[in-house]
């Protein structure tokens, strides 16, 4: 990876615009917003850091192929429905790792099934915010060993 | 948690004496003590760490009621069938972490359903030995958090 | 409630657009104008109407969190698939009632699931576009239970 | 229909007669004598209404050939079981509304399937006793189109 | 035997008291009435046979311990769910034959499971009416080899 | 049907050679020879009997387009395996009756579903031998309805 | 629960008239009346005990509503159907104990899910006509703790 | 129809942008433009063909009410996901052949469910881009026979 | 391939000696000798024909073995029950295309799973006679390829 | 059992070291030395009782075959885990009697199914310390019918 | 069995005729010549071997009743579809041993079913042709024990 | 493997020490020790032989791995529940065989799932003590290929 700094997409999916203000007991009262301010200050001279949110799909699968080199993935809801994001991953040969806010093991039945997690390298769960340090910290690792 | 540094057991399970040496396609060629020797550099001036490894479930058991601050627990295969494990972490409300070298979503099915997840604080798999320090360095921020 | 009239969302989802013309035999002549016509003739002095319809899913989402009293929602399609939308509901603490135009126990297996029932205030379907008339009586009754 | 007012049958199964003593976090406080005030009050001039309650269900299914022009069903707990009551509504071709006091989905998964509603003209539920408005509201409407 | 007749029930359970008016595309027009005489013309000389229709599961169950040589049942939607039914028949150790007028395999799936099969000495279904007749024609054969 | 006797085909599927000799505690002594004879002795002189037995599903499919007026099947195994032997019944629109000597519903979970079931008129079963006749009579009874 | 002797029912279910003569390989040769016996004889002078057999639903439910301190139940085939009785006891919040006089989990899977379980204090199951008397102790037992 | 050159639309949905570098051991080396040259050569004067691809499945929705004759469609992942996509094309009743370029029967388990397939006129899988021109030839020999 | 015409095998499997005759609802009224013929003008010189039909398995699969350079195979109902066929077509590495006449996604779910599909280059399916013409087209463009 | 006194083992196994310490609100605060106190009380004229604790998996399985003349087993998570328990227990044909303390039908659905039950006598659930109490009863009451 | 050596059938079913030709990496380079001289070699001074191979499931069956004192067979496909072998061996006392080339464990799922096992001895598996050799010394030591 | 003789584990699992008195019906009455001798009898001047039983699934583990060449292995109940050992087998990449003295296709559904056959080279169930010489036999036939 030479002297330049790795460029990292750190990307949230769908309702993640209300993080802070939803179901406090679940995810809470951080904002999205200090979650990007407490990984910046942790990494902001190890790596180059994209932050992105969206509530469409077609948005998050389009920012993916912009020449990262790795990302961070948080799709919400999407975890567990689209494989249209697991294909495209696949597709694009990224090197990403998967976190969530909530141990999704606690929860529904039907938040267990990721299918983004056969195409990540690795998943980080229930940490709340810190989980995406967590995640940042991994992806750096990884593309160390590349 | 004052000025004493939190002890932290790290208790790898079954069949995990045999890492470096074990389908190393899946698991790599760092042996445990490689791990523990990472992990150690990584954290001995931040906490008290105590490494364990057994192929006995009843002594894994036992471990766990050593008056820890936290553990950071990887069963092996027991992550998919010991019952009684899950019981124990919830009855004797230890925080813990689960972390997995290899990623489980890859694998067969039925490494997809951990009993240790739902009672842990959150999981954390696929980086290898470098999944142990992540799940440190999430115990460690949990911990502070309480 | 006082002497504001409540504000009201009744938002239509996928395919909804076809309505009057696609398959009569399940969902009548009515077209979605017709639908809104019998509605605001009904309660328009008694609420505040928007009629709302998109086959964008996140344009739906982003609708919900305008500052409603509540929601009549009639997903189509999304119903059966969409988790994100129930997730936002939940998350808005959003009251809404759900609505279908045609008796969903009647028709195929994978129509029988909503992800948008349990979160909901409750259910309404089978009785054409009088559904949604039915479904604005049983908001307006929920709203001045609050 | 003419100028005679339609004969209308609102029958509750099995339990409502325990209605505002059972379980009121679920079912509230409302016994079934004041939703049948509730619900005569407002359609008493509209059509001739006879209110009934049994907790045994070959009166329940005895009830329904009385030469009604319409029925708004509350079968409780028979709902998910009685497949006898789904062939009589068939056999007679008597049209009905089901009506549910409490949001099916979300309480336990064998309350999720009805045997009642793909014989039923619609569905409501999740309204309390003014899921019976609702009811008689939808019956009348559609006695009206046919 | 000997030179007694034996004693016959024909039992139809649920519903049944429809037969004629209902769903004729799957019963036919034929009343219960019907079947009775044509099964008492061709074998009122060869045993003693009682007639019996009930939506009464309690009294269905009732009627079987009255010293009969054995029963010639239509359960109905009884066939499906009645545990009771089966338990009662194995109980009381009663030769029994199960017949349904329609073909059960041509219809939804739930009816394809009954619970009277496995305790009846055998089933014969689809002929109409004439299952009646074949029902008792089977059974008097079956006491014969006794 | 006219003064001409129907043509009626019975025909016994794979393993049926063995009857008589054949577990006899679930099949008894009779051999397929006696119940021919006593099938015979019956229906003689009210129909043209052909039987038939064979091992081959090839030849069993190949006997049914032979211009019968109707058939009495008992395919052994192929019952429950046998979707080709349905779709040929279905396509040749021949009138069938299936008969079984064992209470199928007594017998492992395997054998419940039936093939043959939905394109036969109708199924007799559990009354060895004597189902060949049952099954005969209630063809005849349906070839006179036609 | 002071000096007055705790009013306790003692319901049978279903089939339990036949006990004695039903199957006796798995419930033995006791009858009812020698189980009512039995109790009386050991309990008769530390509560007020009222035992009660009937063969239909309605009934059985109807007798739960007595003022009774608690009940020991054992509802026979209603265990395995009856939502009905559940929901019943959970609205009465009446206190029961469920006894089977056979080992339920010996016997065919049907058996083995109980809906009245859920609802009851306990359940004791596998011990003829002694679950009884063991069912007595542990209601008796339990009222003491309130 | 007449003289008039069929309108036809051959729409590609989500990842498809990815052609040609996207795991070609499953997809080959072709791009979607090459695919469009192939096909344009082989029918461009018997039909008047329109391609479009798009990863928004909001606007592949959108495309197909343009007044086509006829659609030759390969959703991606919607195959396997998008009731609302089948919903539509039974509601425009808008005659359409499903293609896609690999064997879906020799990859993972979901992709074998198509929500597509029972709305189509009829799918071809398996012959790489060569998909598209088979596509292109059965739906224009489908127009030919209305 | 050289200036050697390919030889190619078109071989039908059972029931489709009834094609035209056999339910025109779902598969039309072209015979077998009807699609042949359509075949061999589109494609007599370009390859050399062999036409195969049989309602024996074993002679099904006893041709596939005769030199073939590949095979057009639509073997009825032996699609969804012979795992024979899948074995040979396998360990023969025969190239051959699957062909139906009907679209089976519309039809019975056990039509939906094809033993053959996962063996094939790939699959067409619901275009009539007109499929296997696709069919030869689809597999000489694969043997091409070679 | 002449004069005697029966040699009774109550074995506890995985987690019930925890007793009176873990989740209170579902096992209570008596500890394992309370219960055996309680049942000493009770039973130490009537029984010569040993208890006896482990949480080694083969310690349990060990410790049954001593001579005893029957067991009260509480296994914990065992119950639903250890096929090699009940296994034991059929090959010993060792009298016992299953206890819980907590009423396991009211819990995850995993702890529905016990591996032990099918080869105890019977099983006593949901009434605290107070089932091994009832357990001794009803083995004492078994062994006396031997 | 005196001093007459006993009959042994070897009989290898569908596809065992391509035997070293197809797929060696699942099944090696042996044909089924090779493996008859392997166990001719081994064994034909202890018995009475006979070799026998069809793709004819008829056959198959046929030839199973000839006599044989025992039988080592390897049905290929049909031991995964064929329940009328399993009848056939079961219906004739036939003692076989089941033998397969493969470890089938650890091939497809639809693999791990055998309708032969229940009825065969025992089972052999996955050590090549050496699968005979060990069936034949099996099935002569069973024969040893009778 | 020169002239060195292999040395070979005989490993049996849990409750296999009750070998001869447990069960006989399944199991006979040989114990392991006479099966020790029947082996050591047949192989002891092949290879070096020794024989192990443990109902500690920990040392069953351990033993594993001591240098062998080749493992025979009954691991009783642990087959059917141990994913700990398959996993070490597969890590040790230790040559095994798998035996069962019955004929688990013969009991319960859970015995007919087999943790260890996958990464076994071969089964060998349902020929007693015989099972364990056959797996002698085929492990060294194996060793030879090497």
């Amino acid at each position: 990876m030479g002297k330049k700094k790795p460029k990292i997409l750190v990307a949230s999916g769908v309702n993640l615009d209300l993080l802070g203000t939803r179901e406090p007991s679940i995810y809470g009262h951080q904002t999205l917003k200090d979650i990007e301010d407490l990984v910046r200050q942790e990494f902001s001279n190890k790596c180059d850091l994209s932050f992105f949110q969206t509530n469409s799909e077609s948005e998050y699968l389009q920012i993916l192929n912009n020449g990262w080199d790795g990302a961070v993935l948080n799709p919400g809801a999407w975890t567990h429905s689209s494989l249209a994001l697991a294909d495209r991953i696949a597709g694009l040969s990224l090197p990403c790792v998967e976190v969530h806010l909530s141990n999704l093991a606690q929860r529904e039945e039907f938040r267990h099934r990721s299918y983004l997690a056969p195409v990540a390298v690795g998943s980080i769960a229930g940490f709340g915010g810190y989980s995406y340090v967590l995640g940042v910290h991994a992806l750096l690792h990884k593309l160390t060993l590349k």
